[in-house]
Order: structure tokens, then sequence, then C-alpha cells
């Protein structure tokens, strides 16, 4: 057999495999899964020492090949490392399956009970980056609501992984789950995931987590539906009736906060009403928490501190301490930008305008919009989903941050007495 | 310009128009999609000289090309179908909008309130056969949900087809709506389809209607996410506690109301405690009914009028008067067969024992799973969705019959007053 249907007949195989773990998964309660995650955080605990030594093995080649010391970072499975994704396991096990409940049970005329019951997807392929802990958080998340997972993590990362698989596999079979409902890709070669994201027939969505060029080559080649996760271009519009007292504190805590991540906000725009008074107070602001202003013609000469904005920058997404100032004529100017630059991830607008805090909630098109508060949070945690596994920036089976209820489905189901239909 | 670089032009230019129409749509109330609705009913009835007109071209091309007589039929706009289409659009003003509605609105510790809005999906595009009035059905549909709408119907009714959309389109600029809300794809030319696939900037869904080479082919050149219908295999397993006076009408109902529909019953399964005194009953009133049956080698020897079955009968989808019967062991291997030949379409148990009902409901992955009741109930109007656009048989979004909620997704809603992470 030729190298690459070896590596054809590994891919199908797993995906086979997690198909039929999946259907085992569908016959165990709460407490089944909760003892599964309880094990794996047992397991964690004790296999410290080998763990390590799987992932010193990644981190040593990782320093060969040049990787930069953040990556190396993000690679290592410190102690600290271990320790929260030990918690994060009994954080899951707290959280409540979403599983079996029935929603909307009610009659029909001719008495049939029709209601609609949360089911598992099925099995899910996770693609990701270079951090190992992903391995545990997302298997977490996917047992936890039945789903079997197929895992495949960055190729730097592959002893840790495949080291985390064992100990995956091993906790299920102690607690006598099919231990194929988690499985690690053992393989680095990128042709691996092309051959998984064909398993349309098996696997039922794909999540990539990453980059965006992860995430638009995952889209391309993928037969399986993707949930996908572009980038966050989020605005603050300042209204003429806003309460400026407000408006600093939740600019600055959305821009400097956490600068590099998607919830963080990229662009400022201001009522033309309230900008004179307003602009040159934001940017001294700004300027003295290190954040670098790109403005507007009207921003500009209202403080020299404002750099005049290229026209790349709007609709940019910085990842740092940068973000664009635009003057604006009123919220209908305001609206128009954010649907023209805004990546429908979190807009937010500052008022105390109750008819324009309305229209803005109900025609902003975007993953979250928000009043009066910060864009960070946009964020499973935060929103009250109690975890998340990714933010999905498309609109089908979910928009925005994705908890342990966007990981099921929902199945009619119907209880008759003899029913037919006329 | 090449006649093929135009095509691209054309229809990238109709995804980018729904794209500005389906902004518009963002402001609707349902009392303004609901008078769209209503003149689009009044112009049907007084345009019907005109519309039947370029209808009467399609049936005479049709019939030139040798269309069969029941595709003649599906093509034909008679008055008899023009009513149905207005008493259609009358009965979709009267649904509820789903839009707008907030579900779960709850504070979080900080004080935040937060909830989700059901909101448009965007732009969704249809690709459907021969019928002319799914153009006016799916049309209303997307427009009560704050959609915008692409449709692209079968070649053989493009005279109607367009027809229609100048129908369509004169309602919204009557109602001043955005006249790009509904568009009809203008050219038969297949190219078309492929281009409107590519258009995942735009369009944010593709619903595909028609047999299963149509679905697959839009799958697997779409980019866009697809809803996918497939095939119907539906069961039912009647268990040793059924209550057998139940049974047999439920069968004949399933098998023979509409023996085409993917609704319709395929297979049944009997339980070895009660098939010598049920198989010859049932297998006797089937026939009777004009069923042929064909069974397992415990059937055939039950009653002589069963044939044997063949390797490719079972989790076949007849659409006629033919079903598979098989005597099983007990409900495990009955859930076994249907894991193995189901399509995850519509299964049903019939019993009396309460365990063995909730265990079926639970552990059965099918879009509706039903206890002793008819298959032919899973229909978005018998099920309270008060109208279907298709039935999802993956996972994703939506499982099962789409109403106008399935139309929808949920956007985050953030009321704050000042809230900032920490």
């Amino acid at each position: 057999m030729t190298e690459a249907a070896n590596l054809e007949k590994i891919v199908i195989a797993m995906a086979q495999d997690a198909c039929d773990a999946a259907a085992g998964l569908l016959t165990l309660s709460r407490a089944e899964k909760d003892r599964a995650l309880l094990r794996v955080a047992e397991l964690l605990d004790r296999r410290r020492v080998t763990i390590q030594a799987e992932n010193k093995k990644d981190l040593e080649a990782g320093r060969a090949k040049g990787l930069s010391l953040a990556m190396l970072d993000r690679l290592e499975l410190s102690d600290k490392v271990i320790d929260s994704m030990i918690s994060g396991l009994h954080e899951v096990c707290g959280l409540a399956d979403p599983v079996g409940a029935v929603e909307n049970l009610s009659l029909r005329p001719n008495g049939l009970q029709v209601g609609r019951m949360r089911v598992p997807l099925g099995v899910i392929a996770m693609i990701y980056e270079s951090r190992p802990n992903v391995t545990i958080d997302a298997a977490a998340l996917c047992l936890k609501t039945g789903n079997a997972v197929i895992l495949r993590g960055g190729s730097e990362a592959i002893h840790s992984n495949i080291a985390l698989a064992g100990l995956l596999q091993d906790a299920l079979a102690d607690v006598g789950i099919h231990e194929k409902a988690v499985q690690v890709v053992p393989v680095t070669d990128r042709k691996a995931v092309h051959i998984l994201l064909q398993q349309d027939e098996y696997i039922d969505l794909v999540i990539p987590r990453g980059g965006e060029g992860l995430i638009r080559s995952v889209s391309e080649s993928s037969r399986i539906p993707v949930l996908k996760h572009y980038k966050g271009v989020c605005h603050i519009y300042v209204d003429n009736d806003a309460d400026l007292a407000k408006a600093t504190p939740i600019i600055l805590n959305a821009k400097t906060q956490r600068p590099g991540v998607c919830n963080a906000l990229e662009g400022v725009l201001v009522h033309q009403a309230v900008a004179e008074k307003y602009v040159p107070e934001l940017v001294k602001a700004l300027t003295e928490a290190g954040v670098e202003v790109r403005g507007c013609e009207k921003s500009v000469a209202l403080n020299p501190l404002v750099k005049a904005a290229t026209n790349e920058d709007w609709g940019r997404e910085f990842l740092d301490l940068v973000l664009v100032l635009k003057v604006v004529d009123g919220m209908g100017e305001a609206m128009a930008y954010i649907r023209r630059y805004g990546s429908q991830h979190t807009e937010v607008i500052l008022t105390e305008n109750y008819t324009k805090a309305r229209k803005f909630v109900a025609q902003v098109d975007a993953s979250a919009v928000m009043v009066n508060a910060s864009t960070r949070f946009n964020d499973g945690g935060q929103l009250g989903l109690g975890t998340e596994i990714g933010i999905s920036t498309t609109k089908l089976h979910a928009y925005g941050p994705m908890g342990l209820e966007e990981l099921t489905t929902r199945k009619f189901v119907v209880f008759g007495e003899g029913q037919v239909r006329d």
C-alpha cells in the first residue's frame, strides 16, 4: 500500500470509529459523563511527569526550529497550565448538561404531544494550532455534550497531544466509555486534514480555531459544515446623548484591557455634536494609556496627537494599542460605517437615549450588539454560557460565542396514542 | 466581454444587490412585511392572464421536449394553483414574525442584562426544480423573516419564474421595499448556479429542494452553508408490548396515505414474541391495501404473501407501495437496524411500555422520533411550525422540518450602564 493510501485508511478508520463511539454516547447520563471528566482530571494530576516529558520533546524541537518565545510559551505544559486544565475540567463538570432537555412540549389539535429534544451533534472535528491545553478543553466540552471528537492540533505539539490522547482514552476506558469517543490525529502530515475534511459521511461539524489563514483553508477544502470565526473589527459609537463620564472608561477598557484578542476595540465613532468637547479629552486619555490614535480629518483638526488615518486603517483589525477615530454626523452614518467596515463581531452604542438605543440594538448586524458596555464582554463566560468552544461570526447554527448548547441540536419528539394523518 | 465573464458579472451583481436589500429588511416591522405579502397576493389575482400566458410558453416548450405528464402537471399554473398560492400568502401573513423576539433576557452578576434576539439570516439562495409555485412560497417565507432571497427554479419554468419575479418586485416597490429583496436568476445556464454557490461573501445560506442528485451537486460545489434534505427511509418498530389494535391503522396510514413522499414508511420491524400472531394479520392488511411486502426469512415463513427481500431492499427508499418487513429479537436489534439502514428522518416505536418508549425516544437518532403515531406527521404544518420551507436531515442549524424560526438566527444583545471588564 502506498503511503498516501495508508494515511487515507488511517483517517477514514478514525472517522468511522468516532461515529460508532458517538452512538454509544447517546445513552450516557450526565453523571456518567461527569465521572469521565473527573477521571481525566485525576490522570492529568497523576501523570504530570510523563506528560511533561513528552511536552519537553515538543519544546526542544520547537526551540531547534526557532519558534518565537510567545509560541514556545503557548506550547508549554507547565504545572500551572496543567493545574488550570484540571480546574477547567472541574468547571465543565459543574455545568448543566443540555442533552435530553425537551423544549416547547405542547399539544397539537389531534392530541399529539410534540416537543424538541436537545441531542448531541454526533462527531465533531476540531482543528487548532499550537496550544496543547485545547486538546483537553475541547475533549471535555465535546464529551460533556455527548459528542465524539477528532482532535487535530498543531504539528509542534504532536508529542504532547499524543500523550494527552492516551490519557483521555485511558480515562474513558476506566469508566466504561468507548475510548474512540476522543481521538487525536497521530500524524503531522497536512494531507491528513484534507482527508478528514472529506468525511462528511461520518463527521457532522468542523471547528477550526486559529488564525484567519487556517480558518479560510479549512472552509475552502471542507465538505463538512464549518463554524467559522473570522476577525473581530469592533466599534464603539459615542452618541451625542451619551453620558461622556461613562464613555472614556468603557473605551479604555475595550481597547487596552487585552488588545490582542478578537473582542478588543478597533474603532471609535463620535457624534459631531459632541466631537469638539469629547475628542480632545478622549485622545488625551487614550494617548496616556499608550494607544496610538489614527483619525479622520476632523479629529486630526481637533487634536494634534491624532495621526491622519490611511485608507487601509479603516476596518483594520490592529490587535494592538492602535485604533481609528472618526467624527460622524449621527447614528445613521455610524451604522452605515459599521455595515461597511465591521466584521459582525461586536458593536456598541454609548447613549442615554431610549429610542436610539433600541434602534441600534435592533438594526445593527453583529454577533453581539451592546449599549453602554465594553466590547470585551462578547465572551462565552461573560455572557453567561459558562464556557466557550469558539465564537461564530457566521450566522448559521450559532452566531457569537458557542457554549455547550451550541454543541447540540434539537430533534422532534412526538408522543401519540394511535394518531394517523387525514 | 466574453459570455462567461458576463454571466459572472450578472450573478455577482445579483448577490451584491441582495446583500444591500437585506440591510434594508432589518428595519421592517411585521406589518410592513405582511403588507408586501398581501400586495403580492393582490397582483397574483389581477395578473392571472399575463402569468398564465408566460406559463403557457413553458408548457409548450415542455411538451415539445417530451416532459412527462406528471412534470407538465407540476409546471402548470392553473387557476387552482394560483388560488392556492394566494391562500398560501394569506396563511404566511397570519403567522407570527419571529424576528426581534428576545429570548432568555437575564442579569449577569455585574448587572449587565444579556439576551438573544432573533434576527434574519441575511441572504438565502433557493435552488429548486420544476414547480413555479415554489417561487412564490419561498419568496413569502424569506420576506416574512426579513431575508433577501435569490431564487433559481428549473429551466423548464423559466418564463413563469421571470413573470413571477417581475410581479414580486412590483409588489415590493408598491409598498416601498427594496425590490432586489427578491430576485430570480434570469438565465437557464447551469454555470449561473455554480457562480452563485461561490458568493459566500454575500449569501448566508443555500437551500436546495429537489431530488438527491440536485442536493448532492449543490452541496459539493457550494462554498456557502447548505441545508440538506437527503432521502427519507422511515421505520416503524412494533414492540412486543404494542397495542396491536393501534398498529395496523398506523402502518397503513404511514405507507399508503401518500407513498411518494419522504415521510412515508419504508420498513416495519416486528418483535419476535408477537411475530407469529401479528405478521400474518399485518401482511394481509397491507396486501389488501395494494402494498407489496418484501421480508426476511422468518416473515416469509409466516406468510406466503411475503416475497423474500434482496440485499438491496434493506434501507431502500421505495417511494411506492412496497415495504420491507423484518422480525427482530427485541428493541436492541430494532435500534441497531435503524442505525444501519435509517436515514435520520423519522423513526417510530409502537409500544405501551413506558420504559421502552422513553428509551427509544432518547436514543434513536432521527429528525423526528415518535411513539404510537404515523411517520406522516413529520411535516412542518403537522408539528405546529405553521409552514415549512424544507426538511433538514443534517443536524447543523436545523434538524427536521424548517419553519420561519429556522430562517432566523440569534444575536446577543447586551444592555449595560457603563460596565467594563475586570
